[in-house]
């Protein structure tokens, strides 16, 4: 069994990570760890969890990462920007590996984390060392790592739906936009008038316009040398995220030849599905997944290659992507607990 | 591997029922049958499914029960009233245990299901074997059992709560009223102007005011001697049923011993969650899992038990309790299939 | 023109009567008080205001009652519990009316007031000279009084629905069962996690069982000598109350002369529904209106009356009703500035 | 009093027309004609109309153009496409004014029509003559018209944002990609699973991706001679348009000056609001009016404008515009019947 200490336990993200481990046959929760709940049980603070069999784990404890650097075989950070940089140490990684869902240690260049996070950065030294954890794209350097970053949401959707027309040249890199929506668990349970039931409900939202995080790191996965134009909106919804993604195509190419260059990129991925027909991605489609839906669309008339794609935030856009580089990195089935089909309706 | 067919396996039932089963290590589907869909896939009419095992058997097929009930260990009918007492014969229970998801086989007596349905019923010399199919209330009767009648999904949230006081003698039963809400997965997958987003949401209602047809059933499981008041509601949410239920107590008793009662009446069961504190129970910690979650209440100015319960009206108050009645008639462990936690948000 | 002032015009209650107010012939709004956004433009906080005609009363400003009393005519007030009873003076109401939209002023027994809110009373000696500003039930006094104390949300739901059937002594009043319902925004916009967007939606809950302040309030208004149950529930909606409200019928009656009973007791009334046929009363119709809609139901098996009845919290249950007050206080038609239809979808 | 009939009164747009209508001070309804209704009263279908001063006209008649024309001075139609080119005549013209909602009209050139509406067409010779109804683009000739294609929703926010910058040269039309998400009213009320609650509620998708109807027309009234990329999405929410638009800067211009080309070009109009600040349009700043919202952005590492703006897809997309018209077309202010302020939440 994996021995695993999850700090940032008791936000969206964390507590979803929590679940998704709780139906892992391999894994074992050793430490929850949390700011806020400090010596309350995980199932006083989500009820979902009642009944779950945590032995002994159930009662949140105080951050301590040397300690759980000792005693577990990975460890998990859900914490806001800034906090991982400061906790993880070469002294941690001797002894275990780490996983962070944070953005500490996505960017190679660490002015451009200062630049867009306007934080200080106490992990410099862990940087070049740190593998972006998208296993479509990095598998192998995964497999190997110690510490991994494990990408953004809205990144995630992003990348995994260019990732194959910039590898194929197909796209006019300097065209691209991205139409991202997410729903609001993407914005973490921080209390905030903007969060509230009534002002998300019936409402529609751009947010952050041209200058949302994950706009550099999508640039920096797919090696682009030009900026790409990234639009954040905020869905009246729980979970998902779709992306309505936008370029110029280089030259004339046929639709089917279009969809054949994304289902060649990723023929052998379990976790992206390439939609058939003409029908658009859908939230509702993955939904508690881990999958990546996709479909790929050209409008003839402007010659332009249309995406949409989705992914559930908390699974493919959070827990459950760190799951599948768990997984990676101690060598097991790479969809081991994340074969959960879609909750639908 | 238990070799199972669906049929109705493309409503909201059906396919959660399915989506279940793909989690269940002992499960092998064999054959879905639709009326509406003979001939097309399960994920291309729910793309969830879509990447799903199903070895052959994701494409629809017609109704055939009696060759089902060769090839297969179980079948399970997720249909509209009336249509199980036609299909289910005793030639086919020699062949094959069947699962009944609809209201047919519920009723003791044929006169209450005529009454209340208003339709002809084809199957009267199975009433008498038919077992009703709640595990909490039922178990050994229905781990021999060859044919089950699963509960409605308002009886079953309505059955559990009342359960302990009535067998206790601590209610007034000529007193009691269950005010049900439901999400609209309740009402299926049917067209009609008010199942309609833009009817449901932002809206709330009654229905069947007086007249709904989980009424007699809740009275004939609970043994009822007098006639109780349900009143259902439409709640603009996909999943979860809440009841909020009244009963004058028939005597004084402390609300630490009206917990007790329940608590003890549940002490084995894993799917029963008595909650702690004076919270009420809530839909949001019971989707997607097979959870009841009811508390107790006592309002001392009136002398009146209240009870909050909840559930998944697709689980719970469908597929998981067919499962879980699967599991107990093929002697499984109770809970295989049915693990996961409440997914929130 | 009446010059009016509202304090607590940034809270939902509050923009609400202010938004109902610009569409008043007659009101011309003088102060915008706020405590949390003194200095700020109204249409700042509420972009929905933007392009209002306010006339140099856009900027909120800090409360200053005395100074109001002597511009204003009317003073509405929308503030916590416990505020009021503190502001509203013999001097206040030598200069103005005044309409209270909270609690303070709606009990006529101090003791009641403190065992409920668990806070000190500062304005005893108005209390008996404080009329309950439920126009259908108290028409007269209002037009007379200074000082009007605006009913609750719940309350008025609640009082409309039975007061005919007190009235007429046809129910058993000890057997009074009120299961309420209401939008979010009767939470008010205050910061909580449980009124965040991804707590609230796609769940239900009833909360403050057996112990909300607006039972006390209900029993008072309906003249009643024994306590009844209410319980309130919170629904993932903005806007709009359902009640279903239960009693033992105290003979045998048939339904057409229990609806005769309503129609009777609301002839005259513009702002009371009694719906026609068997459906029930509905969130979505009274959404935007000062309307009170309301359907009576026998269930003949339990001898009981079963009422559903809706209003809209921000408009019946607040704002609206506040204004029909103060049409009738000043000698206008009572329905100025509130005809409004139902906005729906 | 403007004599009126609205053929196709019971559709979501035709029903909120009317509610408009009831609350104008100059409108007058004689006949409300449905196809699916014919004798029953409207608020029997829509019961928030419950009380509405309808004198006679409640009961919905069939269709009788010419009969509505002799009797009334304007004529609503709110059809689908390809029935108001049957039935708007030169007769019926020579009587009374039409607005259509419908998009019949609304193409100059016949062919577009046919190739995006795959209709035939009855009324071609009634083109030339049509005024398209877009009072901040066309005010003059819609004073004069007797027959007004009133704009589609979408066209209605893509148009308002993009005008003041085609004018002014500002951009590459050629760049042009308007990414747009409507509420769900914007389906209709027709039957459809993809409209039902469970389909819709936590979902979000694109349809008619680089096919959508608005395209055309959008690229017509704003003059361009190359095709611009239009993408719908379906927003879980009633009401409500919400349009992300991007386009590349023709060259080096600072965002205040950018602003000031829309703050121009609509300063003199009443139901524009160009935003302060840096926030997007939010829909629900304008659910229940009239105005259209619009903020303005560059992305200066693109060199990118972005505009987000707003609108109530039933009022300034179908309903209001249509009362702003006639308006016009009778010499009333132009905003009469139109005051309301937002209704939030």
């Amino acid at each position: 069994m994996i021995k695993i200490a999850i700090i940032g336990a008791t936000g969206y993200s964390g507590q979803e990570l929590l679940r998704l481990l709780l139906g892992h046959s391999e894994a074992k929760i050793k430490y929850l760890a949390s700011k806020r709940y400090v010596g309350q049980k995980i199932n006083d603070i989500y009820k979902s969890l009642e009944g779950a069999n945590l032995n002994g784990a159930e009662v949140c404890v105080e951050e301590d990462i040397e300690k759980f650097s000792k005693d577990c075989d990975v460890i998990f950070l859900a914490l806001p920007s800034g906090f991982a940089s400061k906790l993880i140490t070469e002294e941690v990684l001797k002894n275990t590996k780490v996983i962070d869902l944070g953005a500490d240690f996505r960017f190679k260049n660490i002015n451009v984390y200062k630049e867009w996070y306007k934080i200080e950065h106490f992990g410099e030294d862990l940087l070049s060392e740190a593998v972006y954890g998208l296993p479509e794209i990095n598998r192998e350097a995964i497999k190997k790592a110690r510490l991994i970053a494990n990408p953004g949401c809205y990144s995630t959707c992003s990348i995994l739906s260019l990732a194959p027309f910039v590898k194929a040249n197909t796209i006019d890199t300097s065209s691209i936009v991205i139409n991202a929506c997410s729903g609001t668990s993407g914005a973490g349970r921080g209390l905030a008038t903007s969060a509230l039931f009534c002002e998300v409900n019936e409402n529609f939202k751009a947010y952050k316009i041209a200058s949302h995080r994950h706009t550099p790191e999508i640039e920096q996965v797919l090696g682009l040398d030009v900026p790409l134009t990234f639009t954040p909106h905020l869905l009246p919804v729980n979970r998902g995220i779709l992306t309505t993604i936008y370029a110029d195509l280089r030259f004339d190419i046929e639709i089917d030849k279009l969809k054949e260059i994304a289902q060649d990129f990723y023929k052998s991925e379990q976790f992206v599905r390439i939609m058939e027909g003409d029908g658009s991605a859908e939230i509702r489609w993955v939904r508690g997944t881990n999958y990546f839906d996709m479909n790929i669309f050209k409008d003839s008339r402007t010659n332009k290659l249309i995406i949409t794609s989705a992914l559930d935030n908390l699974i493919k856009g959070a827990g459950g992507q760190a799951i599948q580089n768990m997984n990676l990195m101690f060598g097991l089935e790479e969809n081991t607990g994340l074969n959960n089909m879609g909750v639908f309706p």
